[in-house]
């Protein structure tokens, strides 16, 4: 059994209020997809994070005290720093160029996720967006999730995710931030192998290999392929949240 | 086009001394497989371990001081522990039955990747063996390029995997700890996305990226299919090696 990753083509570019399980389905039917159950729909953070009008205008931004006195130690943008306290619960390290924040979310990123390419305002590239991070993007993958069941008739599995930089490793990877269907962490536990050793490493982020599997296939000019088509995940579909894949901070070693 | 992950049926146990080459490429030829410019093997490290005898035994090895010590610190076997210092440049944090090193090939990972599952001594099931990283992982998946072209007469990658855990995230993932022709880090510099934005995001880690996915189809009882196939990779072959994906540590703000 193989694990076949392919980018949906003919997705459209995305606008505030687009209806993506529709435009997925448009795609799967024009690419005459013939959907199965256990299929997952990998999708770029942009598209989803687009449609829900994250956008943001810096003009709008006015950035506080806090904000400026980061801007001027990590010589970022102020209104760019606001918005990252703004979308943050902790800041972690700073240096010139990097914030690196506990997300509200819960994860741990470089400069709260918030993007500056590929997001034009409409009709307005002269002003400066930038994009956040999808409000909720377990309850984004859920409710695409049911209204592509709905309209397939089979059972599939939906990820939202995005492209973090890593302690350690140059070099960035795809991440999972929203799932629904995709088991987040697969344990193992209880398995032998073929020596009838126990298992030593007994929780596989599975849910994380499937997104830097997925974001290798969107490349990094994600408009182009926002969207990957699985077939062949290797483990069953089961109800899952990104909390699943969150080192309870108490347990971190590197926070 | 697709990434297409299969793992290669019929690998055999691995034992001390065996040409690994020579088992994928008949493991390649009764699977029936052409193999075609481009396509890549992914190896568990376990396997390359074995091959080249990295097996110990543990009532061969006498603690230090420094070990025993440390063995007390951490609960763990000062054997055990003995071993991981032998493995290991440096020592980054201690808890409970974990040791974070950085390993003398430059990666920062847990117990020095020493392995205990799946590793027997060869009819002394009673021994207490575990497993070792390759020498020189690089090396071994150079070679093992050359061996492979040569028999096949098309250009392939190689890459030698572990599967790691993370700061911050729960779950383990595949990363890359040995490369011969993938490309371990892309640089997106310079290209621009839809809008015309310069990509911030420009260094991608490709070959981890290909680890996690390559990984997910090893499971974790990795005996059973070491070995996987590739086909679709996104860019192109190209001389590579681990230090790629090596943050520097005087620009790691996690050490």
């Amino acid at each position: 059994m193989a694990l076949i990753l392919t980018p949906l083509p003919g997705m459209p570019s995305v606008r505030v209020g687009d209806d993506l399980s529709e435009l997925i389905w448009q795609a799967v039917q024009r690419a005459g997809i013939s959907l199965q159950d256990g299929d997952i729909f990998v999708l770029a953070q942009k598209i989803v994070s687009k449609a829900e009008g994250r956008q943001v205008n810096l003009t709008s931004i006015v950035p506080s005290e806090e904000a400026r006195q980061l801007a001027l130690a990590t010589g970022k943008d102020p209104r760019l720093v606001e918005l990252n306290l703004q979308e943050s619960s902790e800041i972690l390290r700073t240096r010139p160029g990097t914030i690196i924040v506990e997300h509200r979310l819960g994860f741990v990123c470089a400069n709260a996720g918030i993007d500056h390419s590929n997001v034009a305002g409409e009709g307005n590239a002269d002003e400066e967006y930038v994009l956040l991070l999808p409000i909720n993007p377990d309850a984004s993958a859920r409710q695409l999730r049911t209204q592509l069941e709905q309209v397939s008739g089979v059972r599939l599995g939906v990820m939202i995710i995005d492209s973090h930089g890593r302690a350690w490793r140059l070099g960035t990877v795809g991440i999972a931030i929203g799932l629904a269907g995709v088991p987040g962490v697969v344990d193992l536990r209880g398995r032998n192998d073929l020596y009838g050793y126990q298992l030593r490493i007994t929780e596989v982020g599975a849910a994380d290999e499937l997104a830097a599997a997925a974001s290798l296939m969107m490349g990094q000019a994600a408009e182009g392929t926002p969207v990957i088509h699985v077939r062949g995940f290797p483990y069953p579909l089961r109800e899952s949240s990104l909390s699943e894949l969150l080192r309870p901070k108490q347990e971190d070693l590197f926070r």
